[in-house]
């Protein structure tokens, strides 16, 4: 054992967990708090309250992420760890929270034991990572990574409601802070997380040490056709816009054999117009989802499925319009990193495996500022953006117990 | 040439076509005239005042059915015309009006020519064909053949406002009638429709001799899988209802080739939930439309299309639930009368086939209670339901002469 270890105070992160989960509480057992709503600023203003209690200095930036500093010995860039407290509607009470609120306790231990690191250690809520009121999704680390102008970012519409700026969201609820005076910088950035995938669990681990992000490819394609009697029309005079979807979504079934390498495709999203039962469908509008860790094929995947649907529209006699909505290349983190939480994660006794990360995350925007990497526990049946949404108490332990002793390691 | 032909004045029916169709006119060209709404009053308010400007005795019946009846020379049952004059939301010009109109023309010829018919006439506007704003469609003639419950029809609710009862709206029209004192009778029925399909326009005729009408299922399937994250989840661990129903749907194409005999099938309505981008489809809720002119070959195609379903969905891991919404057998017209019907046209110099309809009508209801068959003119593109719908004047005056002289020579 190379490292003395410190253990974190499982009982005490499961309360602030549980507490946590009663702000923005549903039914179920789940938890509905989008970004910037009352219910986020009460976790905000509860989380402050915290930080404070552990002697952290709080900077609120402009676009609301909210930023704890523990000082160092020394004036030197600091290690950061954190994620985001916002979800989806129908969320669970781990995606995000965990995160944050293990960071928090990582931070409490360090205090409890008097421990003073080399580095500063910064503690940090990201806004809006979900997406799922504003967009872009991943806002908060879009910002302070500098990938995106905050400008921009602050006159992101309410999906629900566009008349409603998130700027004027922000001061409302009193997080719209002061730019940083100069750009954010880290000696390394560390989320921990729920997998929200079946692979720990399926594998019997508690910790996976990720050392490399998905590219993701989200396409709508709108298929138009021509609406017609069902009973009337032969089948051969057909251009049905849902026949042509329905092709397409097979097609991608198949197309992730053939390309490999994890290579994962959803057709998730549909619709139909005029959507009735004895009509021939005009239109089909749907989505196409293609995650692959190589850049390379995943470009290759959405050629091939291009190509398929120009293939299948012609035959049928449709056309279809075609508009890119996102483009993520892959994202590898640091591998010094995802191997220094796959060592501490051995010295700790618990199984470990490097993986891949299929979702989007905060890590891969800091991943451009600094070195990053991932700590992932198993979600329960590969459950996530659900109130069914479950990890164990003895994960969470193993994963803020693998955040706490790399945190320490690389602090110093 | 074995009868004396009349000829119905063009000029005059596409007068009243016309008029009616500003009643309920919508942007496009079409029409908008739901059942029992003003715009329904409106145009059975007109349909009234036309009738009784011809002499014809009106009769309302408990449903609305609008009943005008030219005496004979005898009392015998009449030979009964018409169609509905209430239209789909998006609906056109044709579908329906045309059968009612053309109808009330053949009346006012025999008027003009002092024709007095052995058997009465009697002209029927149906209640409630189209089944947009109430169900079940084909209202009128399901009551007037007596295979529905009067009662049980009024109480049927508006579709976007169930608080509105038909009965109420009957009221509020001026359309609640008395019941017919005996089932109603007739020596034969006639309808004359658009075809609202491509065959008779592709094959270059004005008229078909409709001998026949497909039998129709409808069925609605909800499978479901397990809604999981479209980045994370391996593809050998999805239970994607989405993807269930795509396969469906390509299996219905493969399906009418192999059934045959005129054999369509459509998947026209989808809906998936949560129906987004990133998820992995829990639910897909989609119908089936199946029909075949063959008792037996349908309940194949069907029984087949369970198997499938069933097979697929084993495959899959998901599981589902199968309603069936509609099951009408296929109705054999009277063979007598769609000879008629046909030898009228060859002698009036029309081309004429005899044919399948695939579209349901008033006139499959009325086959039960007396010998029935239908004249279709050919729909430009194959298309109605659609502000689109349109149909030559030139072939409007040929189903109407067809009519004229069918009728005729049916009332002697």
């Amino acid at each position: 054992m190379k490292i003395k270890q410190s253990m974190i105070n499982i009982k005490r992160l499961m309360g602030r967990m549980m507490q946590m989960a009663e702000i923005g509480a549903i039914e179920g057992g789940g938890v509905c708090r989008l970004a910037l709503t009352d219910e986020d600023k009460i976790s905000r203003d509860l989380f402050s309250e915290w930080m404070k209690e552990q002697g952290l200095e709080i900077k609120v930036d402009a676009i609301g992420n909210m930023v704890g500093l523990r000082t160092g010995q020394k004036n030197l860039p600091p290690v950061a760890i954190g994620s985001h407290l916002d979800t989806v509607a129908t969320g669970g009470k781990y995606d995000g929270s965990l995160g944050v609120l293990a960071g928090l306790e990582v931070i409490e231990i360090l205090n409890e034991q008097g421990i003073q690191t080399k580095h500063p250690i910064a503690l940090i809520n990201f806004t809006n990572e979900e997406g799922a009121r504003f967009t872009p999704d991943m806002m908060g680390s879009l910002a302070l990574s500098g990938a995106e102008n905050i400008d921009t970012l602050l006159k992101a519409r309410d999906l629900a409601n566009p008349g409603v700026i998130l700027k004027d969201e922000l001061n409302r609820i009193g997080y719209h802070g002061e730019p940083w005076s100069k750009p954010f910088q880290a000696k390394a950035f560390i989320e921990l997380h729920i997998e929200q995938g079946p692979i720990l669990e399926n594998e019997g681990l508690q910790i996976g040490a990720v050392e490399r992000l998905q590219g993701i490819f989200w396409t709508e394609y709108v298929v138009t056709g021509s609406a017609s009697h069902a009973g009337t029309t032969p089948m051969q005079l057909r251009k049905d816009a849902a026949y042509v979807a329905s092709m397409v979504t097979r097609f991608i079934r198949n197309l992730t054999k053939e390309i490999g390498n994890g290579q994962v495709g959803t057709v998730g999203l549909v619709e139909l117009l005029p959507n009735a039962i004895n009509v021939v469908a005009e239109q089909a509008r749907f989505t196409v989802d293609l995650r692959n860790p190589d850049k390379g094929l995943l470009e290759k995947a959405q050629q091939k499925l291009d190509d398929y649907i120009h293939k299948i529209s012609v035959e049928e006699g449709t056309s279809f319009v075609k508009k890119e909505l996102v483009r993520f290349a892959p994202v590898n983190f640091d591998q010094g990193i995802a191997d220094l939480i796959e060592n501490t994660a051995v010295e700790l006794g618990l199984g470990c495996k490097k993986m891949v990360s299929g979702a989007g995350h905060d890590a891969q925007m800091m991943a451009s500022i600094c070195p990053t990497a991932m700590i992932f526990i198993p979600s329960k049946n590969g459950i996530s953006h659900n109130v069914n949404e479950f990890s164990s108490e003895e994960d969470i332990e193993a994963g803020a117990n693998v955040l706490l002793n790399v945190v320490k390691q690389l602090a110093g």
